[in-house]
């Protein structure tokens, strides 16, 4: 009655031959891990809708990151969190010298230097308006300003120690602005560039909000994030920063947009394609692992899994802490 | 500074625009609600770990459909819940006439003749080892005497009345034996098949086993459901379900598994591709909403456009009820 | 006698399965209004060979586009309708400020911000000679010219407020001169650019010249609108525009030219594809309902399903009105 | 300012270079003129909804056809209009030798030995219940003793002479037994087999039930035909009656579904491609042209030069009079 | 100079973004240790042109098994190296109940029931004349009965506990037939089929001659195995043993077919693709790094990062030992 | 029992066919003789690590090539091993007209005008640090700085009658450079340019460093070589060095990346591939086969046999004399 061309089965009964299916392994190598810097240096909050992370002020960061690069922490995303008084509408304050993420750069690489610095370069955590450029006098993004602003601030985090440098921003031509920027100063060759390619505006972001955006003051940010159902746009803003020079593919959220890493992964085969778990889906798989619905730990690795599975060999994920424990 | 190939925000800009950038759009057709009959015909018994979800007894049913169907609900799939007396190694309660399944299936058609009714077909409800298939001696699945006892409980769904049949066993060669146990019938033209063809052995089952299913006895089914990080196998299932005469391909679990939903677009462009938003799923969605990480609607809606944009034409969800609210 | 493998009708015989086979559903947010305005500011003159359509005045139009907005428009094109008196060899009156199309943005931005305003930019309305551009001597068209005022005009339309500009003129490069044009007015971010790009030199046009354009005096459109047989033409047209940065693609009339909105979605499948049901089909259509052949609503729908299972997530049509009726 | 790249007009601007982009050229070869014969011998009867189309008798048949045959006519296809009297549920007038269909096949081969003649197969003209096949207990249906019959009758058509079978039934698996009684009956070396293989359910057929087919009593023919908006389904059909034997592929009705026709080009690419151009939409130009809105002649050959575009090499049409004065 | 697209040193010159860029992660699990029986059951003697290798008889396998699995050893496949007193033409011996493997099979199994044992299947090693298969008079290969002969092997060593079997022969058709034989036997779903498919005449199998297998007598098995130079034999046979029910597709030798295994990973990307680096490549590496070529650890590191990046999930190797301590 | 499907044998049994099998056939055409040129003008210094392979003094060319081109050598690769004293950060020795690699060009050209001379382009056999190419303050490369000086140098190569450049040094953006500096030399017609487009940072390369080159004094070339283990990279480099002139592709080391060899010739169809077997390989067989592994001229065919079965029409080898005299 059963065909052979039917059979699977004997493919993966045997639970050795489980990983012979599977393309890419988690290591503690794929792993980046996002913190918070606050420009309060000597404070350590909590996030109350993050469970575990903190935002971090410049003096506590080495006890923070000293016991996990000793676990095999290989790369950290930074993120400013300053305080309100320090904005204006032209985020002055993002590449401010003494300011937090300046100078959380040259403390890690000074303490930890094979540790990999990147830095999320966005306006939206420095301007009084909450929006992720320059604005013209309707309210509408100035796009030509903007994308020369961020340049100048990825270059300044780039000339202060930074590796790699992340425009979260979604503005229309800020890669070539950037890595232009980047070969100007002759850092190009040391300094890699990671797209935030396919940003959607999802509904996820909620708690990253609390720890460190205050979110825009009027309109709102679908006009440059990506609306959630169009994969169109995605592939276009992946093949567009591919010209424009990313060394780094990323897609943002993660595991509602699985399908758009695939399609990342097969736009860019050669570049390696990154995905961040945003903070909506940390809270979610806490919240429902809190509540009995699955174990943390098997969620979580089946979520590492998925990424992987769909093409990513980079993973931006607050689960890090406890991913270097349990990849031992 | 910025070049024309760079521009992508005027196709967004307006909200106007945004939906011409989506492929599908969401409506009440293309909704199925799974529910649970249980076999104390009075009952109505709301589930623990599954907010909202009841297991309902066959007496109940016309007072818990009713109104969904009055707000536009087209298809509903049918897990029979049976008492453990009734269990046994051949799952012979399965295809009971006067077991819930069958009932259920004559009353839906009954009262509601333009509702579409679709069972789950599977013996692990039904055994007492709580296995999918036929034991061999070894306790190894037997698969030649799975298929069989499978198409001859989807036969007789069928010869009661049901519209489509959705074997979520896995074993080998069930779609093609079920599909010529239809033809033999006389009902292949009327009852379709809907193949469970990639169900990944996933941490997302947990509330469903609360509500219909206690779990295997010994061994796991990590033999024939599929490995959570492996493309390959979720592939080929799904070229062996064609061959064998699916006239639907379903993904279990969605949002983690919607790289293997394109993956099932991509490998069967003219089939309907379905997927099941499972129950861990569905907790999941609802823990982070109740503790505030975003809007319930906000989130539901957004999953909804992912599983759209990856592939989806029919969505299988807990969330039915509130979509048909949402959706008027 | 009948093989598994010949077996179809399952998967559509019960009703409701039918839309699972569908890839994209009508909603209102897909359609666009084409609209005819005239420069006689209080008159609402039917058109006798558009049954139901009508020249409208500036000071007549928030009674025509109030009710439907009411019932759900979301989107309008323009299509200016001087008086011959205006006409000059250059087309000056195409963005005077005091004519038809110009205050005509003005009000329906004012009245109703949340409307989309797509503008077609031609000169052909608007040119003593009735061709889409400007001419040499030899009454050949000048190409570098007419790319020229077409870009200036579309930047005028854009300045008063157009969400949208829709070059229907085929002539050359446009798509690019007026990209540039945008960005230089730093207007790039907020109106989009809708290409006719294959514009097809049909006969369907007839009533719509009745409605706005009194057809060239001398030479004919031939030589820059595309040959009804050809093929290649309107593929490369398509893949020139997308490379010149058109944010929607259009193709032009619809249902003589299903194939070739197919060849769009698959030379350029992350962007939106329009097609425009143009005035011959909508007469064609119209005679044949009140002739008994077939009934209006079931045709329409027809034809509406057929451009979006061709691949359209935009339809210009001028049967929006009854579609916002019987999409309720 | 108009960069190289945009440049297409060269291209056709001189009308001698239009042929050059246009694959296919309409011929006189290129057309079938579908017939309905009537079993009133000496009738020869206009039918109302289709212009100067008439429902001839088998007497009458030589003074129509032979002046067709004279300017070039090569192909004709029968359609069976029988009195009511002789129906009944099996359809056991389909090939009465004594019959319309049987005598007008003699007739013609008789008459025009280089004609070819090809014969619609179906039960619905001859079925008490107007459906296309046998049905069950139920009204569903019989899909085997269904294809046992079709296969029964197209076997007896081609005994008498006829060049060619297409089944427009729409039943699964009727093109392999249609194919195997050719085979047995020594037949299949020299009878050609046509697939109506993407039958939409269209609202096109209206004035072709005027004229041959009564309609189904009661049921609808949803359960066969495919619904007009799914893509999959169609294509589908296509590869199925390709593996099942066809030699011709049709798709039917032609103009709402040009992009079906390109569909069946890229999937049969080896095959002849033929497209019915149906009663609805001879009579939606005929009607259109009769009000002005068009010249019907110019109309026509734009529908003529479309279909050719989307792939046809062989067109089904009730203008194939017209077009053959058209073509001298 | 120096244009943005020719930038590519970014992306790997911070050492932590390297493996960013690799695909595959060499994991203890993606290893087989493949080993000699020798019918000796208390001998354990080193083989002279395989450093470290041993012929291992079954009373010895204990001991030189345990501390590699607690090491982490995951899977072995075995060899049988039968006496010369045994041979006969028919390759009896090979499934001699009391003979080696069949007797490593049940200990392996009895004393480390999670070590997955997979057994190569030839008959070379047990005919008297050396060849792979049963011959004809004329000393040419018995394709038919050889397959036979080696189905009735493969389902003898499943019987006797093995989870996976390994044809090594190169008969055609012997997939098929073992499938069948293992699909008969009730053992479709627990055995797995590993085909060697892309099995080439290399002069890289020296060693193991020495090993485990005299060579052919008289003839030569370039009749079997392909030519080197051919890349069109080894993806046909690849595609071959895929239809016939190959779970795992095998090429070797390793690294002189590396675009074999290229080849493989795109016909079959949905299987595990498997790499047997042979004898002679494990001697060339040993010897080259005793002559201080390069260091052994690198050299060995380097050539698994290139069966990994070529597309291997699974590596045959007798460096197993070793790679077993290097990932600790 | 045996499938039609299944047999494969008949294709390579009888000897005969199974160069038919074969794409490309070795000639010694297709051979390039990597030599070294040291600055004594005397000396033959046999290198300990590399059998047979010598640093030749100018003055002892002839000697060493005049037997070589008799025996059919057509093409040498000339790299220079200057003695420490010249060397300078800047390399400025690289082309000192009176320096050995300069000095060769000219006598071979004079001596053997057919020969083709392709010169090895970098800087690290002349840099005092030991890098490629000349360095930041912070020991980082200077790629403007580098690229610029090896344009320079290919420049003076070509200059002095080089037939073909191949730069090795893997910066950004030189293929570019050097093009261009032929260019404005008038050269360009004349010299063609060979990529190192995929060079690997291996562990092969140690007998060539006790050639040629005495490695870097610090840090390490890994931040320009490509990590072993990534695909994508060297697929980028080669898509990158196409678009900026290269007119062969190489990729190095050959037999560990044969698998990247593949993937040159199919993103590099229509250019020559190349690849060169370097001096750890070499070596590898020869000890191999001293070791009695396998006869060295059979390993060495079949080595040839891979790299042109993976897509080289061109191989660089120090086997060339042996192949010289097998071949004919
Ligand atoms: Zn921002
Ligand atoms: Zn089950
Ligand atoms: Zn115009
Ligand atoms: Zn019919
Ligand atoms: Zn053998
Ligand atoms: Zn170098």
């Amino acid at each position: 009655m059963v065909h052979i061309d039917s059979l699977l089965h004997a493919g993966y009964h045997n639970p050795v031959q489980r990983p012979w299916q599977v393309e890419r392994t988690l290591t503690k190598g794929s792993l980046m891990y996002p913190i918070f810097i606050t420009d309060e240096p000597d404070s350590l909050i909590p996030i109350p809708s993050m469970p575990n992370q903190n935002r971090i002020g410049v003096n506590r960061l080495e006890e923070v990151i000293a016991p996990l690069v000793q676990k095999g922490l290989r790369a950290v995303m930074l993120f400013g969190v300053p305080n309100d008084s320090v904005k204006d509408p032209l985020a002055t304050a993002a590449d401010d010298p003494a300011g937090p993420v300046i100078l959380a750069i040259k403390l890690l690489k000074a303490k930890f230097p094979a540790l990999l610095v990147s830095c999320d370069v966005c306006l939206c955590e420095y301007t009084s308006h909450g929006h992720c450029g320059h604005l013209n006098e309707d309210n509408t993004i100035n796009n030509e300003a903007s994308v020369r602003r961020l340049a100048e601030v990825a270059v300044n985090y780039a000339k202060a120690g930074a590796d790699n440098v992340a425009p979260s921003d979604m503005m229309d031509g800020r890669m070539r602005a950037i890595k232009q920027g980047l070969l100007d100063a002759g850092l190009s060759h040391r300094v890699s560039l990671m797209a935030y390619s396919a940003k959607y505006a999802s509904a996820l972001y909620g708690p990253f909000r609390d720890a460190a955006c205050s979110g825009a003051k009027f309109g709102d940010r679908a006009a440059y994030q990506l609306p959630p159902g169009s994969r169109g746009l995605g592939r276009r803003a992946i093949e567009r920063d591919m010209r424009e020079g990313a060394d780094i593919i990323m897609v943002k959220p993660a595991m509602f947009y699985l399908d758009i890493i695939r399609d990342a992964k097969e736009l860019a085969p050669d570049h390696p394609i990154a995905a961040y778990q945003v903070s909506g889906e940390y809270a979610m798989i806490h919240h429902a692992a809190s509540a009995g619905v699955f174990n943390l730990k098997t969620a979580v690795l089946e979520s590492m899994a998925s990424l992987q599975r769909a093409g990513c060999s980079l993973i931006l994920t607050y689960f890090t802490p406890e991913l270097l424990e349990w990849l031992d």
